[in-house]
């Protein structure tokens, strides 16, 4: 049961979090292609868990990142990033596939995502990843690892080590229909799942791809049937619903300028991965990480410089 | 038997040549990258057959091309330029994968390509496709499609199909072990598919990856044993060498300007083809071949904007 006005209990570890789950290249075109007259794409760092690592080792707290990259030139790109916000990657595995790819060519209408997956979903359980599991407070992992067959053993293996090492569990629920093996039930196996997490942070879209439509509510509701402890629902800019399954607060969104939504959602568990290892409440951990992520909605790119989360209490007045 | 001084006899069909294979994104880097400072990459269209394809319309034959594309932006884009230079779309597959891609980034080093293989080999044996074969005069396939199950067995129907129907049958043994299944030799099967062609066209290095390093003459014996009826081996700025098993003749480069040998053997086969088609003999077209494969030399892309066949021979003086 998590009160919302006590902090979280974390073990004493030496690192912080430890997320699991995809990095990648976000390959997105320069303009706007509805009639195929725009060739020039650029080549970011990519993948939520990863982002979440950077952005929390920039607020200010410990963090590890969990993948797998090819053995190419695009993998040796994204291990640099990490270097350069000095995050070990002695926990990305280098991997006979090729490192994976997101291609988003910017449209007036929606924007389809093309998905090249390879390396992302070769993750193996090592003793570098036990000993890294065991070293760390929170566990995050997205739905990514859990959609194919090697890299869903892994966090299976992890989360049983996390369990038996005391640290938090926390799920993204990021449920997309084309991650998943064509023939294979994905919507059913991030169901069975959920009651594996202490905490999961769906996003409306994220629930109605599980659930089906309904309001926001009873989506929270679901969530917490299934065995989820503490449901963060976010609503874009009507806020956010959190329920402990006892109590449920509504947040309003503190955004007033939205530049780029993209990593709006890893902002926020950022922010309020930052505030619990920092010892705040969960409820201001909660506060806090809508601050994050509306200084992140103010700037371009999944990924941006992030001040310590001091300077986000002072600028948010919290 | 393939006479050099003789026109190659060809049936009389509606379509000149048909190519079977891979339609692709090359995703190139701008600038080099060796420090990972180069974010920009462009898009453009690739995939050895398709050029082939658009290759030989430009040069004033008739040219379709086999192959599968994804639901998606890229596919779209493919198909749009096939459309651009008249070429039929028909025979263009659309199916439930990403649209294959080459990632190359550009090094001082050797630039490695990155392959991410979705679509281009789920080409089904259609009726579409059996009606363009049989309506085909030659049909060209290189080793892609030959590389995984499902457009094997496409392409053993189709060979299957051309041979009843008299086409000439031409393979590209440009074989590359990334292509191949984990596990499966690539190798031995390039082998035993030689002797469905009636003629091949290695390079150097094709014949490097399949046989191992020996003397050029060497490498066209061997191909020769295994069952081609006409050897082209290209040899870079050497020129080239080719067989028909009792005549083998020398052919000097006619390039005078390198700027980009990127799509110079694709440029190769397209004015072969054309030639051989518009009723030059054996020699000639082997000659008009280098004449075209000159002329892109000259320019950056693999596939650039050809002159009509008639134009290349006064440019040549041919």
């Amino acid at each position: 049961m998590f009160n919302f006005h006590e902090q979280v209990s974390l073990q004493n570890k030496s690192n912080d979090i430890l997320t699991i789950g995809e990095i990648l290249i976000d390959m997105i075109s320069e303009d706007y292609d509805d009639n195929f007259e725009c060739q020039a794409y650029n080549r970011f760092f990519g993948g939520s868990p990863s982002n979440i690592a950077i952005n929390t080792k920039r607020l200010g707290i410990h963090s590890l990142v969990v993948s797998a990259v090819g053995a190419d030139g695009l993998g040796d790109f994204l291990k640099s990033q990490l270097r350069k916000v000095h995050i070990d990657t002695k926990c990305i595995q280098k991997v006979d596939y090729s490192t994976s790819m997101v291609v988003v060519t910017k449209s007036q209408f929606t924007p389809v995502p093309i998905f090249y997956r390879g390396a992302d979903y070769q993750i193996e359980y090592t003793s570098i990843l036990e000993d890294a599991i065991k070293d760390s407070k929170i566990i995050h992992f997205s739905c990514w690892p859990i959609s194919m067959p090697l890299s869903r053993r892994t966090i299976e293996k992890s989360i049983d080590t996390a369990r038996k090492n005391n640290a938090l569990v926390c799920f993204d629920p990021n449920y997309h229909p084309m991650l998943w093996p064509k023939g294979e039930d994905g919507i059913e196996y991030v169901k069975s799942f959920i009651g594996n997490a202490d905490i999961v942070k769906p996003s409306e879209v994220d629930a109605e791809r599980i659930f089906g439509q309904d309001h926001y509510e009873n989506q929270v509701e679901k969530f917490l049937e299934l065995g989820a402890k503490l449901v963060i629902m976010t609503l874009g800019q009507d806020g956010a619903i959190v329920s402990n399954g006892k109590e449920t607060l509504k947040f309003h969104t503190l955004a007033k300028e939205v530049v780029d939504t993209t990593g709006a959602g890893d902002a926020f568990w950022s922010g309020f991965y930052t505030a619990i290892v920092k010892g705040h409440t969960i409820k201001e951990a909660l506060e806090l990480g809508f601050a994050v992520s509306a200084f992140k909605l103010r700037y371009t790119g999944a990924v941006v410089e992030l001040p310590r989360l001091e300077k986000i209490k002072e600028i948010y007045s919290l």
